[in-house]
């Protein structure tokens, strides 16, 4: 998104994506609306609304197209949507999202699994993908979100060649932005610094976003190690909805209210006020009864000696 | 304790003290040495048994004399224990503990609330365990542990300042060490990258371990921040065990299994074991039914490319 001056780290909120299409119960649409407008009253600057796939594999992800029109009232929400192929960039332009996300498994094994796509599959995705943004949509952002980056629960170790190789290859075939994301929260903060550092001297300002899993409870130290090394945008969600099937009591991903507190303790502006935020679980609450909600902030509260990045002291 | 070339960061399991006194049950001696042992069998190098305080405060750490003598039976491990004052201090030598860590409130309210002393009654104390310890049991290390360093629930904000006079009398007094502890997990890596770094700028090699609480979902991250600047120890305590009493679903101490996980993972050596450390639960389970125990790693495991720092890959 354009840069806004008073923030310093863009939070893209993907709860409403991410969270949402990992939990079997449909939010109804009507939920769903006031949740994203209670996200953007936070102060959340992006949100990703949801996901452009067949309703038939998703089909708590079917009013993606209710959703964004509906966030598109918000001028200051930069609203964003997960796209797997063609057919769902199209249906996302439609409906008026500012930037979508490709996801790409830089693991051709999870691809096929995934997707049933080769990776020489998936580039022919994203190059017809980037013709019509250019031809039709040219206001549109686009994003690779790599995947698997970290590593792989089929493949295991994922070689950083390859990710490199994959980021490179998304910037030639016209992508706007590549983000990194760990999957499956197998990276640590080592990983994270050799991979950002790589990726900015490789495609320089085409070098995006983290997207971190809390699987293993490493993904706020991964935050810090990506700002180490400039990352400025990092994809949370709301309660870490979403979980781990197989990991009991761990979040999805890394949990905004967790990573809000994170920033702003350390001086870094993000825009949101964590009142407002914690507040805004409450829609889950009503339209998921019993789904867990992760997240530290909300149970503890901030300290007693936190101020807001930038407030008087 | 004298440096192990095998490992690159220390480990000081805390889980015996700072985990059992804030847990209402007392464990069985006969669980706790057999806790103990699994612990030091899981390769921690450092373990603090116990507290020498009076058993009407803490009927939890009655048997701190047993323990230290148990684990004294281990001539891998370095057996440490908590002391609040001369007579705590005395009992500890007598016991045969090798390191004793007195903690030592920067702020003077909550010293004064915790354990009634002023900071020149607290001076006075340390001088005369100093004392004591010169002229009978020179072989046994003393450390301050600064509490409240990165916030205070009755002060608020602790200054820098503070902290950093208050090593310095430390060092000046005659202790052998000073760590810094964030007593109620306010502290962030911003914050405990400038402190450690004054630290060691102030008194050199006297600049001593980290100790952090998971209150707010930090603790990794401030561990990352503290590996940033130097630090290599690190208290944890298996299973997060003690909770925080005002934030269900907090942990205690950072979690030795997911420290242990985060260190491994970026090339560092910890000479722990980490199926055996989950292992060592068991007496915890055993012994506290019903008791919460935290972590990432015992439900989620390792990831698919996890491997031992310095192991072949």
């Amino acid at each position: 998104m354009t840069p806004d001056h008073n923030i310093d780290i863009l939070i893209s909120e993907v709860g409403p994506r991410d969270g949402l299409q990992s939990v079997k119960t449909t939010l109804p649409t009507e939920l769903k609306m006031q949740w994203l407008t209670a996200l953007a009253d936070s102060g959340l600057r992006e949100i990703e609304t949801g996901s452009f796939v067949s309703p038939k594999l998703l089909p708590q992800m079917a009013d993606a197209a209710q959703l964004v029109a509906h966030l598109r009232q918000r001028p200051d929400v930069f609203v964003t949507a997960l796209v797997p192929n063609l057919k769902g960039a199209q249906a996302a332009f439609d409906a008026g999202a500012q930037k979508i996300t490709l996801p790409v498994s830089v693991s051709e094994p999870h691809s096929l699994s995934n997707i049933r796509k080769t990776h020489v599959q998936v580039f022919e995705e994203v190059r017809a993908v980037i013709a019509l943004r250019n031809e039709h949509f040219p206001h549109v952002e686009v994003e690779a979100g790599l995947s698997t980056v970290f590593g792989c629960t089929i493949q295991g170790e994922v070689p950083e060649d390859d990710v490199i190789a994959m980021a490179l290859r998304m910037a030639e075939l016209g992508v706007d932005e590549v983000g990194l994301a760990d999957t499956v929260g197998y990276g640590n903060p080592a990983q994270v610094r050799r991979l950002f550092t790589r990726l900015r001297h490789e495609i320089g300002v085409k070098a995006g976003s983290a997207h971190f899993h809390n699987t293993r409870g490493q993904g706020l130290a991964n935050v810090l190690a990506a700002l180490d090394v400039g990352v400025t945008t990092f994809d949370a969600s709301l309660g870490g909805l979403g979980g781990c099937p197989y990991a009991p009591g761990a979040s999805g991903n890394i949990v905004t209210e967790d990573l809000v507190y994170l920033l702003e303790s350390m001086g870094l502006r993000t825009g949101v006020d964590i009142d407002k935020l914690v507040a805004a679980r409450e829609w889950l609450k009503r339209g998921l009864p019993g789904e867990p909600l992760y997240g530290f902030i909300p149970d503890a509260g901030v300290g007693k000696n936190f101020h807001y990045a930038g407030s008087a002291r």
